[in-house]
């Protein structure tokens, strides 16, 4: 056995099965030790923001970590900013980045770089292996570490020679964190603002936003008329029909401000309170009413669902009965041309029940509210506003769930950042229908040029927003990369190929030009 | 004016006038500025690897920087393996990177990020603007900074309010750095060391790479003896026909220490002692041959072409006559199957004078040699061994020189690490023909595979290596993003293609299936 073995089989043994990579030579014992070793799913990217993203996706929807390879610090640096996206969302991640040989790292040659420099800005957990001996350890450390809290990032560097040298031992697992109980004595105080009669708001992140969780703040909300609100950018939530309805939070600043407009009490749940996505001249960035108190129920890294359950009991609201959203939108007519508003009726009719939703285009946030009565799913977003995240977190949510429909609403823009996405949606015949908004342009951009005071009408600045000269084909990209594709250019032509889309297996993309 | 205007203003002043960008909603002052103030031409890029990689381009062609312009850390992340490359380059960059108002920096919004902390691996100079009065000077600096040694990495963060708040004033250019001129001292001692009947071998890099450093070179090589030698990987080697030939040291560790074996002196002109790309087991990483003398005539921030011609004339070989690559490559009929070789036999034919090769593609090394005898041209190579940094750097060095043809050779794997270039080739109508090397695998990492005693022949390593299943198909790939495009499957074929793509302006990609 050989420290890449030894680090492969302690992984393995610590419940890690699926591996995103894309290995260089640092990184040849890995990969050879993934045919020695068996247990590990290896899964190839032609990109690391691919790797990345998708390992974001797999630890949204497995609750546990996958792994990702990289190849010294270029290749983890082109996994940054979908790890960027992964800390926002609270994903675990075990990244393992492969280094030089630690009788090579003391000379300059190309690829010698910071690679704990590049790790840390992203990374809550970062250790450089010293031994061949002690990797196995270091990597149970890694997934433990990428369980604390609500998850975290963890970075193991692995020298070449630590992955080549003889090792004697497979690490044993390490428990996996338990993330923190509420005291008995913020229940009751929170009981007691909330039976207080103030226009009360409970702001949910985390798994407060799956089935359990939802249900007690839907009993909570049933009896004492709290509002029920989650981010903007929520890592996941599960609504649809016959689950508890979250409103969610609109994206600018000014629509937050009326959004909360009367509150007077913000309970949050695993969620810091709400600020604008950037800052702007003479906007606020505190969207928080004046005069409104902000009270904490659970912190991110404590048990959010469990504190919303004590809550039910203080409050005795255990017999309360939430409204559950219903399923409505059973019936559409598509006519006319082909719209933002279009593309989410047929999204929210056809949808299959359990379906995964993940959100990368404004077009798709604007019309949001739709999918509320649809079947039953999982709805995903950008949480780092890093662009580029959809394409691969489609993946890893289709490698964790592979009996679920993923649909990927996806901006044209955002899309072409990771488009490599594409062919491991191909290769590993991921069930993922990605919907593309083709409106030939960074719209949101010339929307924020106003927005923040720049006026200009000139042909620089529209240079910088328009995706047009030349025009990007999707389709011929989709096929350029094995995935079967589809352009629709009318609401009629849309709604077809959706529904077909959601009939069969498989990966596909449906151009949407609007 | 307001801060964003000054910025531009002091960048133009200071001899900067294209930019790279990929902006956001914090970058829209700078954004509009473009339209305001006259003399930037920006450039979009669909993704942070292309901006990045086409300034290192245009660094090293310009003999300049280019700006970036990049939104917040993530923006910046996604740029920084290229960033990388064009470190190890000494390219000239200055970095713009949007970041949030100084008011709402104090908020954990999505975007926030440690700027600083990603910048730093790759940046000798970085500095945060604290006002739009002091941004025009922070630029000039950062200019000023990117040209220090033999080029360097600026990085320049512009907060939001710093970019919107009223400026009063465009600074002025600094001085350009001299680089530091050998001493007298230092030439006599490196003559004497010359004249003393050794075997000896100059490894130059940096300007002495280029014409006037090459013709004082060859004048000492025939005087003395001495080889002429460049590193793997030149940022940029002036050479064919009526050019000093320098021999290219080979890539694998093995093959550098039989090349120079028997050396008893290497003097290095800009470039550092030879060592391998990567460690291996039982392979060096140092390369110079056992005793052999290591002497520096000039450091890389020193003006190493001066150095050279001070030798000249403390050898006394002012009069002596160098050698001059010959122009042989005037005839080829091609026949058989589409190889490495057979493509480059088309390069070196039909190569027109004063071309740029960019290479980065394995099978083209290989048969690199056949282009010394073709028509003068420009190479340039992957300094950093984080690949997908030719697509990018064709564009950049096409937007430096637009009267030259630029021919991209690139391997199938990198070439999809930023295959979105392709569109910004199509939107500048850059000259560039991208050859890929489409041999449907990371053919270089199965060799290695063994080369590092990692033993495999199972599925799970190999599946790490091949870009099969499904078959790329960049004929599409590069006409989804606007790109005309061939595929070549017979030498022949490919033949006529290339002698076409030569004689026509404007971008283009032959897919030769090798």
């Amino acid at each position: 056995m050989n420290g890449a073995e030894s680090l492969l089989r302690s992984l393995i043994a610590s419940g890690v099965d699926v591996c995103f990579g894309n290995p260089g030579t640092s990184e040849m014992h890995f990969v050879a030790a993934l045919d020695s070793v068996e247990g590990m799913r290896p899964i190839l990217g032609l990109f690391e923001g691919v790797v990345t993203g998708a390992a974001d996706g797999y630890g949204r929807m497995a609750g546990k970590p996958a792994c990702t390879l990289l190849h010294l610090g270029p290749g983890l640096a082109n996994g940054l900013a979908n790890l960027h996206n992964a800390r926002r969302a609270s994903s675990p991640v075990v990244n393992i980045v492969g280094d030089h040989s630690s009788t090579h790292a003391r000379y300059e040659a190309p690829l010698t770089s910071d690679i704990k420099g590049f790790a840390r800005p992203v990374s809550q957990w970062i250790h450089s292996s010293s031994s061949a001996l002690t990797v196995g350890a270091d990597a149970a450390r890694a997934v433990q570490a990428s369980l604390e809290g609500a998850g975290q990032i963890a970075t193991l560097i692995l020298p070449a020679d630590t992955a080549w040298s003889p090792a004697d031992s497979v690490a044993a697992p390490l428990p996996a964190p338990v993330p923190a109980r509420v005291s008995d004595d913020t229940v009751e105080r929170i009981a007691a603002l909330a039976r207080s009669g103030v226009r009360t708001a409970f702001l949910l992140r985390g798994k407060a936003l799956q089935d359990q969780g939802l249900r007690a703040a839907g009993r909570i909300a049933a009896r004492t008329g709290a509002r029920l609100l989650c981010d903007t950018f929520a890592p996941r939530l599960q609504r649809g029909a016959g689950r508890v309805a979250v409103e969610r939070l609109p994206y600018f600043a000014e629509q937050v401000v009326d959004f909360l407009a009367g509150t007077e009490l913000i309970v949050l749940v695993g969620a810091q309170p709400p600020v604008s996505f950037f800052g702007y001249p003479d906007k606020p960035s505190w969207l928080t009413p004046q005069g409104c108190r902000i009270a904490v129920l659970a912190h991110p890294h404590e048990d959010g669902t469990a504190a919303l359950e004590a809550l039910v009991e203080a409050l005795g609201a255990q017999h309360a009965v939430a409204p559950l959203s219903v399923r409505t939108a059973l019936e559409y007519s598509p006519n006319g041309p082909l719209t933002g508003e279009s593309i989410m009726r047929s999204v929210a009719l056809h949808l299959p029940e359990n379906a995964i939703i993940t959100e990368e285009a404004s077009l798709a946030m604007a019309y949001y509210g739709l999918t509320e009565s649809a079947a039953p799913h999982d709805f995903l977003t950008l949480t780092g506003g890093a662009i580029g995240s959809m394409m691969p977190v489609s993946i890893g949510a289709g490698i964790a769930c592979p009996d679920r429909k993923v649909v990927n609403l996806q901006g044209d823009g955002s899309a072409m950042y990771t488009i490599q996405s594409l062919w491991t949606q191909a290769r590993e015949n991921i069930d993922v229908v990605t919907v593309i908004y083709a409106n030939r342009g960074y719209k949101i951009l010339a929307n924020e040029l106003t927005r923040v005071g720049a006026r200009t009408d000139g042909v620089h600045a529209a240079s910088m927003f328009d995706l047009q000269n030349p025009s990007l084909d999707f389709v011929a990209l989709a096929q350029g990369m094995g995935v079967e594709a589809v352009r629709a250019e009318t609401s009629v032509d849309f709604d077809a190929a959706f529904a077909r889309a959601m009939k069969r297996r498989g990966p596909m993309l449906i151009e949407a030009v609007i």
